[in-house]
Parts: structure tokens; C-alpha cells; sequence
């Protein structure tokens, strides 16, 4: 695959984050920013986008592309697929950005941009070519969070758009298409909402900022984390439907429930309550603490909705098929070159949520990584959710695993098995994982075929038994390996 | 300790889920509902808080209370410490509700109101002791969110108020007092906002309600899940601060970014549009599979936040404490009267995220039991976190799990533990895990004591070495246990 090449235009948090998204998915990226400050602002957003974002998936990503910096406007966008505008909010800047550009980049390239105030027929006023801007609208940290807004006009041509759409996709982003461009977008305006909502309270002395953000983050905020304000209510209303929902809250349209037919003027009196506040609340934490603790949070929920393949969850394991599809850890038994030696059965980041507070691969993940592998290598001889689904499966009866060395968040493991008997009901695997050469722990695991009806051993089906021919053959040239079918000396 | 009696008036899904908390936490509650669906409504929402609730916390809740259902008010109310009005949002029919159970209740029993859309000082209106009537606003779903909005006015004497906040607190809940009333308190001010906003965007065609969802719970949502507004602001903002931040988005205040000015007219149509789009986005799902896949995606977000120790997740961690402290779970060796049998070292409920599609407790997460009990043992013996900050600790450098049986979702599960050596750095232990006597898996251990600087073994302090010791000889009695060093048989 040739890299692809992405010209980032305004680094700071925005942009940094963007950079992270192409460079941690194997595109070069090349960096416009006139600020002296750029490179290490990028680096420290790099530095969290390395730490994070490659153990959210649960396959291996590219290898990371190349980063430059460009003193040069023109030359940062040459040959880009994709240029992605952060600069600062100010129309004629925004103008002259993209005039520099179109006259430097490919007609074909994408041109991106974060701006959260202008809509797009605001951005290609007075273009060369208007067809080729679009907002691709990120949200903070851009590394982790799935959510782009892909607004365009009638100027853009399909083919454009879709070409932007599917590249965003790629990323392992959702890109929301919105077709009729509205001041904020959809997400900033109920940001904007909330924000003059809350500014009100702070001002009427109602509650401090510390207080508002327990109201969000003890009740609605985990609603809404996997499902927004529709489905909510629509689960709140009940079988009575949304219509009943309706009825009952509409009233309340007219009451006095929110304060936003009018703006609070943000005087110097309320910025300071609101930034005094905002240190008593978390001056406890640097701000590089506090981006680090809200990444390990986000990581570990967005995890969690994988388990659940919901929400970005969901978005999440259908990247992660994609990403492997393809590759030794997607393709078939019979599409695998060599079974002679252990099988690739594993290879990922390790993340975030396995590990303690010192950043060590925590016990009890070890064995999360050699189920994925037991699962992965039962998927390879036949055992995969269709074969699941007709009632016969393995369940596993004992488990070993050996401690062989440590291993930190963000190091790249990978497993490799050993099927040490394959004949009938028995299954006996041995797992090996490494970081790089470097063996870390092995898993040895007897697990049973059994019917799922009546949860009893049974023979598997005649595919499986010739997979598992296949592989003992190709492996019976491989001795038994060190630390198989060891125990726990007991003493006396 | 006496049983609490908790009183709920008017059921549904809010007195529903008031009913499951308490009951849940070991009070008996009163029903009062007239309506005659109330205990088939009551049942169901208990049947979705006994599958998701138990397993949130790691500590063992007490036994289940006992529910009654009563045909008279003031019945209800006899002898409650706590009761809770649920009723219709009607002033009148509120007002009529509180005269009655004054006429019967305790003069020191809380009177709580779930009331969104009133103050309290309007429902102390007319009442003969309004100092007994305050807000107490839950979130949807009661049994697993934990925020409650206690809105007080002066009416209310400190003493009402303090007792109120701390059995709110022993219920796993977090009460935010709100001190100064308002209309809707603080977080469906939010909700409103959203709500209203959410409504023009549908009206004039901009977004569906599913694109709504997607923009929220693929961006913000999951940011709001664990820090709220301001402290999410804080980090976006920077090095350069709260004031920086707000400098840079105060000007957006006097820009068109939300529509709420203005109210959006519920009409006919408006109404169908909703209902239609909120069909096409959920209708394959039934209501109550829906409040399970919810609670399941909670449930897990909530224990994700756990392993974190942040925000939701800090809240059940504190209250975990709370509930083993005094238990077998939560004293220290010397307050244990008997350790010559294995020892209590894990009581809880098989949590949502545990289990698999079908309900079954997944492999790897025995083995987060079993780690769980390894680490209570080692608090006990004195390698507590105190003790692990001084750089010493153990490592596992061995794991052998059976799986003798299947256990389900929200099954209460216990490990005792029997140590099979402990002298000097080594430390070989023996988990057998329950569900009541049936064995469902053992966990045999190796661990070492290590420096934690050197990453090397060491000898512990001699305080463990002494309390490994007096295990020793309590345990000397017992045999070896069924199963221990046993190895999987390799084939020749």
C-alpha cells in the first residue's frame, strides 16, 4: 500500500489531534504552523495520542507514517490527499489559507476544515475552486473521539464528498453528514445551550462549576455516553412509545425551565468566578495530568462498549475487522502460508484499561489476551460464530499461564499457539506472548468441545477434526516447549 | 441492624426504581400505588435492577428487604424512616399526597419528592410541617445512576436535611444539595435546553433524531460521562487556563449558535416526525430489550470508571468500602475468629460485564476473581497499599485455573482461600470459588515477594512473615486440597 499523505494546516490541540489520527493510521503528515512553539505542541498531543489510542482497537494498527514540518504553506500541501484547516477562527484568515492552498494542491485533494463558527458556503465564498472545501468538524481529543461533522453545500460534487466520507472511515471516524449547513453544526449548538445554560447558574450563585459538572457526569452524561436524547426517552417513555413521552413533557416547553431567551453578559466579575471556581474544583491536577486521566477514562469506556458492540463500541469492532481483514490475523486457515510453527493469534497494543497505576500489563489480562488467542485459533479450524450459532462450541476446562517477564501500556504484543492435541473433543493449546522477541508469559489451555444444549463434551464436526489433522500434521515436527504441562510443585 | 422502612408513593419507572434501591440495600418498602398495574410495573423494573445492580458494586450488598404492596396511604407511610412521592407532576394532587401521609407518618420521617418541574418551597405550600418536605430528584435508571438533586429551602432545619444526605449517601447515592430552589432544579435546566434545541433541528429538517444521538454519543457524550462541562473546558483549553479558554468562546455568545431564543410549537406534525424517525432509528429493538442493553452499556462504563477511580466510578468505589468495612470482607486478620479453615476472601455478584452473550461468566474474568482474593490475602498478611508504597510487594509468577462449573450473571459468588506455603519471598495460594457450595472453579497461585525498585524477589517485612506464619499453623491442619499441583497431561 503507498502511504497516503495528509497536510495539517494550524496545529495546537486540533490540529495536533489530526496529525495524531493520520500518523498513528500510517499516513505521512506534513505540518504548516507559523507558530515557533508548533513542533512541541504537536509532540506533547502526539505523546497522548501514542499512549492511547493504539490499544483502543483490538488489532494491530499500520505501522506510524513519517512527520515533517514545513516552513512553507505551499510545499506543506503538496501532494497531500487530504488538506485539514485548524487555524484560528477568523473568516479572512480562513480565506487566505485557502487560497494559498488551491493554488499549491492537487485539484483531487480534500480540503478540511475544523472551523466549528462558519459554515462551508461562508468557507468557499470567493474559492477558486469552492467544490474541493468542506468542514470536517473534529472533536477534543481528535485521537480518540469518533465524531466528525461532514458538512457541505450544493458545491461540493458527490464524488468528492463520498471520496472524504470514505477516507474519514478509514481513520476509524464517523463522519456524520450533515447536508443543510446551519450556524455551530449539530453538536455545538447543544455545547453552546448547555454553556449559556450553565453560565446562568454560575452567575445567579445557583451552583459552582463543580457542582454542574456532577449533575452531568453522576446522571445524564453516562446516559449519554451510549445512547444520546432520543433513545433515552424513547426507553424512558416505555411501551406507552414516544408519542406518549411527547405528550407528557410538552407542557414543559412553556414553563420556565431554562433561561435562554436571553444571554449573560460575560463580565470580569463572572469570568473570574467561573476561573476561580475552576481551580478550587481541579487545580489539584496539572492539565497534562487531567488530559492523561481523561484519556484512561474514555479509553476504558469506549472499551467497555466494545464488549457491549454498542455505540463507539460498535464503531470500534467494525474498524477492528477492517483493519485485520486481510492481514495473517483475518484470513482463513487455508490462506495461512506455514502452520508448520506456532500461529499468529494475536497481535495488538497493550491498552490503557489493562494496566495498573504504574502502567504494568495487569494479572488477570494476561488471560483476556490468550482467550482472544484460543478464540482467534478456534475461528481458524472452524469454530466461529456460525459454527457457534448450530450448538457445538469449546469450553475451556484448565488453564496455565507462566509469568515470564513485564510488559507496559502501548507495547505491541503479539501471541503465537501451539496446538499441542486436536483429536476428538480435546483441544490442548499452548500460547506463547511476546514483545518483539522477547517472551512475556505463556498460556497453556485443555479445553473440551461440548454440545451447548445440553453443556456436555461431544465430538466436533468432521471440518473441524480435518482442521485440526491439518495442523497436527504440519506441526508434528515441533517438540513439546519448555514450560508445557507444568505444575505448581506442592509442598509437604 | 434493624431493617430501614422506606415508603413509596406512586410507582412506575421513578417509584419503581426509588422501590429497587432501597430494597436492593437491604430496607423493606411500602407500595402505595392505586393504580392496578403498579405491581406487575414495580416487579419488572425489579427484575432489570436485581440483574444489573448487585454485580456494580465489588463488595456484597446486604440481603433484599422485604416489599409489600398497601391499598391505604397512610398504611404505607406507618413506621418509614423515608418516603418518597412519585406521583403525577400536579401541585395540587401533590399537595393533597403530602397531607395525607403527614396525617400518618413518623414527624421525623423524610419526605422526599421525585419532582422535576416543581420547587420545593411549592410543595411545602399549605403543608402542616414543611420542614419535612424536601426534593429529592433521581435520574432514570434510579437503581444504577447515582446523582439525586436534594433541593431544600429555609423551611427545612439542618438536622432533616444532614440525616436525609446520609442515607442517601448509604444507599450508594450522590446527593447534590441544591441550596438556593429553582425551576428544574440543575440538570433538566441542561436537558431542556437540549431538548428545545434538539426539536428546531428536527423541525426544520437539519438532523434526524438518530443523527442527533450519533452527534452526542459519539463526541461529548462520552467526554460528559466523566468529567462534566467545565472541567472538560478546562483541559481543552490548556496550559493558557480557564480565562485563556474563555476569552477565545466568549464572543460566541452574541453568535446565532443556538436557536433558544424561541420555542418550537409541539405541533401535530411536529410530533409524528419525531415518533416516525425515533421508530426507524430504535424500532428494532423492544423497550425492554433496550433498558437491558442500556443497563448492560452502564453497568460497564460504570466499572470501567471504577478500575479508573474517577468520577461515577469513585463514587461506588467509596461505597464499596462502606459496605465491607465491619464485614468478614474488610477486617483484618486478627478480628477473624477462625483461620485454621480456607478464608473468605471475595464476596460479591457476577457483574454484567463478566459474562458473555448468553449470561455466562467468561473465562478471563475468573481469574479477575481470583485475583481480587490474592489481593485481599495480601492485605491481610499486612502487603496492603500502605505497605506496597514502602516498594515492596508480590508479583504472580504462576496460575493454574479448573473450571469445575458455569455460573450466570448476578449469581453470588465467594472464594476462600487456603494458603499452601508461605515463608520467606514465596507464597503459594489456593481459591476455591462458590456459588453457595456448588465449587465452580479453583485458582492456584504462585507468587513471589519482590523489591519493587529491583523487580527482583526479596524477603517481605517481618509483620508478614509473622502473619504468614500464624496462617500457617492455623491452616497446618489441612490437607492438600483436591486439584492442587495438578499440570495439563502433555502427549507424547
Amino acid at each position: 500500500m503507498t502511504k497516503n499523505t495528509a497536510a495539517i494546516i494550524g496545529g495546537g490541540v486540533i490540529g495536533g489531534g489530526w496529525a495524531a489520527r493520520f500518523l498513528l493510521n500510517g499516513w505521512d503528515v506534513r505540518v504548516f504552523d507559523p507558530d515557533p512553539e508548533a513542533e512541541r505542541k504537536i509532540g506533547e498531543v502526539l505523546d497522548n495520542a501514542r499512549r492511547s489510542l493504539p490499544g483502543l482497537s483490538d488489532a494491530p494498527l499500520p505501522d506510524e507514517g513519517r512527520l515533517s514540518f514545513h516552513d512553507d504553506l505551499g510545499d506543506a500541501v503538496t501532494g497531500a490527499v487530504w488538506i485539514q484547516e485548524s487555524v484560528p477562527e477568523q473568516l479572512a484568515m480562513k480565506h487566505r489559507v485557502f487560497a494559498t492552498i488551491q493554488q499549491n494542491c492537487d485539484v483531487g485533494a480534500v480540503i478540511g476544515s475544523s472551523t466549528s463558527g462558519f459554515k462551508p458556503s461562508e468557507l468557499q465564498e470567493g474559492a477558486s475552486r469552492p467544490d474541493q472545501i468542506l468542514v470536517a468538524h473534529p472533536f477534543n481529543p481528535v485521537y480518540l473521539l469518533p465524531l466528525i461533522e461532514l458538512v457541505t453545500t450544493d458545491a461540493n460534487d458527490a464524488d468528492l464528498i463520498e471520496r472524504a466520507r470514505a477516507l474519514l472511515v478509514s481513520l476509524g471516524l464517523h463522519p456524520l453528514h450533515v447536508k443543510k449547513e446551519i450556524d455551530a453544526h449539530i453538536a455545538d449548538r447543544f455545547l453552546e445551550a448547555v454553556w449559556r445554560e450553565a453560565l446562568w447558574l454560575i452567575k445567579d450563585g445557583i451552583a459552582t462549576t463543580e457542582e454542574i459538572d456532577d449533575a452531568i457526569r453522576y446522571g445524564f452524561g453516562i446516559r449519554w455516553a451510549q445512547m444520546g436524547l432520543f433513545e433515552t426517552y424513547r426507553v424512558a417513555g416505555g411501551e406507552a412509545g414516544m408519542k406518549h413521552f411527547m405528550a407528557q413533557f410538552g407542557p414543559a416547553l412553556k414553563w420556565p425551565w431554562t433561561k435562554l431567551m436571553d444571554v449573560p453578559d460575560l463580565t470580569d466579575e463572572l469570568v473570574d468566578m467561573i476561573s476561580d471556581q475552576s481551580d478550587s474544583q481541579s487545580g489539584m491536577h496539572s492539565i497534562r495530568e487531567l488530559e492523561r486521566i481523561r484519556d484512561n477514562n474514555l479509553v476504558s469506556m469506549m472499551r467497555a462498549l466494545k464488549i457491549q458492540d454498542w455505540g463507539a463500541g460498535a464503531l470500534l469492532n467494525a474498524h477492528d475487522n477492517v483493519l485485520k481483514s486481510g492481514t495473517a490475523l483475518g484470513v482463513s486457515l487455508d490462506q495461512i502460508k506455514d502452520v508448520s510453527q506456532p500461529i499468529l493469534t494475536l497481535g495488538r497494543a497493550v491498552p490503557l484499561d489493562w494496566t495498573d497505576y504504574n502502567g504494568h500489563m495487569t494479572e488477570s489480562r494476561y488471560l483476556d489476551a490468550f482467550a482472544a488467542s484460543t478464540d482467534r485459533f478456534m475461528a481458524l479450524i472452524g469454530c466461529d460464530a456460525a459454527y457457534i450459532a448450530t450448538g457445538g462450541s469449546y469450553f475451556t476446562a484448565e488453564t496455565h499461564i507462566r509469568h515470564l517477564d513485564e510488559v507496559h501500556a502501548g507495547a505491541k504484543i503479539s501471541v503465537r499457539t501451539q496446538m499441542l492435541l486436536g483429536e476428538g473433543k480435546k483441544l490442548h493449546l499452548f500460547h506463547t506472548m511476546y514483545e518483539g522477541d522477547r517472551a512475556l508469559a505463556t498460556g497453556e489451555h485443555f479445553l473440551l468441545h461440548v454440545d451447548l444444549e445440553t453443556r456436555r463434551p461431544s465430538p466436533p464436526s468432521a471440518d473441524i477434526e480435518a482442521a485440526m489433522q491439518m495442523i497436527r500434521d504440519a506441526q508434528a515436527g515441533l517438540g513439546v516447549p519448555d514450560g508445557a504441562g507444568r505444575s505448581i510443585g506442592v509442598p509437604r
